[in-house]
């Protein structure tokens, strides 16, 4: 067994859930939304299943869901891209493994942001390369060019980005992002960049592509998730785009990783991003259950982070004046409330004593009375 | 851009179908059913959608589909799995990779038998490993222990199987398979037994799993597909199996490879797997489909080669009195008699002189009136 896997535990998205089922907690752990889907998404893909093909889609995905990729890109992002620069993947996961088997060659230095998902440093370590970590501050998790600066070697060829971030719902602004272009630029590396939380954006936080800043179109692996637009993660259809030579070599990859996707939900979530009411309707639905998550924990004491985007708030247990780790909280808000919650700590790669270990995430895209729920345990316990 | 993907080319399934979309040919080249599908698992995905929860499962598979996997195995195979051995994956594919970045380490020789499917050389490539290729040759394509023992060294860690054989249609004896596992004994190598047509068997042909041999069961990875045992494609669905350590390690490998896999359709076919009318209805209409284009080929002067599985039959053009070799041939009836078909040679990874350039590969699970009308075409180009 490859020593990256003889010595790695489980992710704590899928530990913390399937503890959360052990004890019938409520799960505001693992990211997902647990309201109704949008029936117009099920229908399509029920539609799909009796009336279109079963069988094998073209490899890179279905023509109709590429070009609706780029034409919600385009709408939303002024971004021009073809649909054959798109590669439909079983999940933003597979995107991720893609762009590093694509990209990382053995001895390769890759620059990655801490926190982190925690898919990131395994997949960099087992095509032969060596994650370089790069520690992002609470409570802002600012992009800094000397923390960059410090970081490259004449051995980096990667950079891995998550903007917006998760876990901390933080957006890079402008000028972060066009010091990490001209960083990229100079240096000659390129970025692959985990966009999955671009459409999950509040405050009228804006959000850009690194793809869109100026020279970096040919430097960009652009990653994004149908479940994270939808709220549908269970139905794993993600995507990756990219220009010439690299999405031609992204397509390659994924024929011999998973070959094609899921092809009755691609067309669904094709059918989907032509419908920008389903896109507000759960902008405003997301955006009220963030808010009702917000004043609960504060009612009850906590101090919670500044955020504008993703499906997570975070809360500071210094600030809130819990003398426990993010993990202590996160086993006992478990066990005694009933809760589960994601300790932030378990996001940064091998850890260090720089890791800050009193920050807590809960996921708020649940129903009202969930919400509710898990908040007067929460207060009852704190 | 990795090497492995800066020089590869599409894969000839995608091709074929690509070029048959094009020239608006039959597609007998990719394999997949093209009928309608079984209703019942439709409906049962259609139920999913809409009454079950469309958000993330475990990452090793719906608890529901691992047992029915287990259950089907035993039943079928008198395999003893529990479904803690069995991770679900984005079909067989993502299985095959997941096994490769498991077991193959840079340096780490691989043995892949020749022909085989064009996925694996790449990902062992990619795993830093070095592929050894044993020959099999037609039409019988046996398993030989002096090929095996010639193949073989110090720094052999993994062989790879795909039982019964694509494109040959073939299925390993008893004592093939005995010589198998007592050359993995002998040598400490672990097989990847890619047996997704394990199902898909005619004339009364047996098939024993290389994890059902003597001493193999903690040294074996068992993959299965969905796919193939429903004629379902285009899902997606696959799984491995495998004993202690080695399972836990895939589990790993597959969290980050895609995390999980679209869950409508795993309930789907956890409900089809408990289903023997429906295997035993697509046995039936395979095996008279397969039937009806053998006739028509051997009808037409072609010489079809001996097979009891797979949905595919090889024509031999060398006996048939046929001049062209396999890719003149396959891009000929391409383009002069539009049926689309997979020139063998193809699936020798690397290829050399003894690639044999005679043998072309159809896919007969076509509705009546398809392969009725491929074979017209072709009895009058030939
Ligand atoms: C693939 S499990 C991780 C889900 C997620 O994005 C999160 O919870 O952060
Ligand atoms: C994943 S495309 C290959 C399909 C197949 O098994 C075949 O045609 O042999």
């Amino acid at each position: 067994i490859h020593p990256v896997y003889a010595e790695m535990g489980t992710t704590v998205f899928e530990r913390m859930s399937a503890l959360a089922r052990e004890v019938g907690a409520i799960n505001l752990g693992q990211g997902f939304p647990d309201g109704p889907p949008p029936a117009a998404l099920l229908d399509a893909a029920s539609r799909a299943l009796h009336e279109r093909s079963n069988q094998y889609p073209p490899s890179a995905g279905l023509p109709e869901l590429r070009a609706a990729v780029c034409a919600h890109y385009a709408r939303t992002q002024g971004l021009d891209l073809a649909p054959a620069q798109v590669t439909v993947t079983s999940g933003a996961t597979e995107a991720i493994a893609a762009a590093v088997l694509a990209l990382v060659a053995p001895g390769d230095e890759v620059i990655l942001f801490q926190p982190a998902y925690d898919a990131y440093a395994p997949m960099v370590r087992r095509a032969g390369g060596v994650p370089v970590s790069v520690l992002l501050e609470p409570p802002h998790y600012r992009y800094e060019a000397a923390a960059l600066e410090a970081a490259v070697t004449p051995r980096t060829r990667v950079i891995m980005l998550n903007d917006p971030l998760n876990p901390a719902g933080t957006v890079a602004g402008e000028a972060e992002l066009a010091a990490i272009a001209a960083f990229c630029i100079a240096h000659d590396l390129v970025a692959i960049c985990d966009e999955v939380w671009e459409q999950v954006r509040f405050d009228g936080r804006t959000h850009r592509s690194l793809m869109a800043c100026e020279g970096m179109a040919g430097r960009v692996v652009k990653i994004g998730s149908a479940g994270k637009i939808f709220g549908l993660t269970g139905w794993k259809i993600g995507w990756m785009a990219a220009q010439g030579d690299l999405a031609v070599a992204l397509g390659r990859v994924h024929q011999f990783l998973t070959f094609t996707t899921a092809v009755p939900l691609q067309w669904a979530v094709a059918e989907g991003l032509g419908r920008g009411d389903i896109l507000d309707a759960l902008h405003a639905e997301w955006s009220a259950s963030r808010d009702r998550l917000k004043r609960g924990l504060e009612a009850a004491g906590l101090v919670v982070l500044p955020n504008a985007a993703t499906w997570f708030l975070c809360i500071d247990l210094a600030a809130s004046g819990i003398a426990l780790s993010d993990a202590e909280f996160s086993e006992r808000a478990l066990r005694e409330a009933g809760v589960a919650t994601v300790p932030v700590s378990a996001l940064y790669a091998g850890g260090s004593e720089r890791t800050p270990t009193h920050i807590v995430r809960l996921c708020y895209t649940k129903p009202d009375a969930v919400l509710d729920e898990a908040l007067t345990r929460i207060a009852a316990w704190v």
